[in-house]
């Protein structure tokens, strides 16, 4: 069975609706996308450092769409691996549990990886909205899109735009082309 | 620069000290070292379910001796990952990694990865306690004795028994002999 590495922030938290929604009870401002495309997290969202620090941003953060039933199918087909950039804010460590365990309860503790730099981590594909964890990775690599990610050639990497293309790509095809 | 995945209980937290000090308190019993030899740790330790979930175990855990120095030393020649199981008690990836920074404050937050399996750890050297982990490994690795593992024969693994021995192989070796 393949083992897949699948980021959280970005790829299953939509912790940018998190970012926008915050920002506008903070000012009033509605970030839109337009405005934020192809910008830095640290650009498109002056209040990054606030935020992160909240207490909840982490644990209440919501789902990006269609995340649970898609992973839900290829969890049954492929050795899934939830891998998190989360020791930078000590306090997301038990938020990030707690948020997998709420929404996705098929996913053990065994198959919860909590980490710095997603370097020394080796499955056989990556999934991930950020250049810097895709392009030091070996496996096969799938860049999700994200307004920060969106304006770049992603190079190597198959860019994904949904959870659904995801299924389709990891799950459909490959039924469908057993030897493939 | 190599690449290191350094466990943390029983490698750099003397948590089996911990246990027995715990245990002490709870039966008024010493558990004596001849007693748990070759013991899985939850025989030897038939109250390891409560302390391990008691608030403060791991944050409060003392240092296997000689791990600050020696692992100072081996940080500046290779690059050190602090890799712990730690998704199994949520609590404990808070605390582990306030210990983790307050014994060892050279270990930046990039360099920490809480995970349940060690199966997608991919680093050069691992140094562990638990055949588990290392027998999947594909790497380098050290058994770090500790009673549980005292009467098994390591296998392929380099068996040491402390950190100073450690040190003396991974750098004063290694220094003396470059091209080795």
């Amino acid at each position: 069975m393949k083992t897949i590495a699948v980021d959280m922030d970005g790829v299953l938290a939509d912790v940018y609706r998190q970012f926008i929604d915050m920002h506008f009870q903070d000012t009033g401002e509605h970030l839109v996308a337009e405005a934020i495309r192809g910008l830095k997290e640290r650009e498109a969202f002056p209040l990054l450092e606030k935020h992160v620090h909240t207490p909840g941003f982490f644990e209440n953060a919501p789902l990006i769409p269609g995340a649970k039933e898609a992973l839900q199918v290829i969890h049954e087909r492929y050795k899934v691996f939830i891998v998190s950039a989360a020791t930078e804010f000590p306090r997301s460590l038990q938020e990030k549990q707690a948020w997998l365990s709420r929404h996705f309860p098929f996913i053990s503790w065994q198959r919860m990886v909590f980490c710095g730099s997603k370097e020394i981590i080796r499955t056989d594909i990556m999934i991930d909205d950020h250049f810097k964890n895709l392009d030091a990775f070996e496996g096969e690599t799938y860049l999700f899109t994200q307004p920060h990610n969106e304006n770049a050639s992603p190079g190597r990497h198959l860019r994904v735009g949904s959870w659904q293309e995801l299924a389709r790509l990891l799950v459909t095809d490959v039924k469908a082309h057993p030897e493939g």
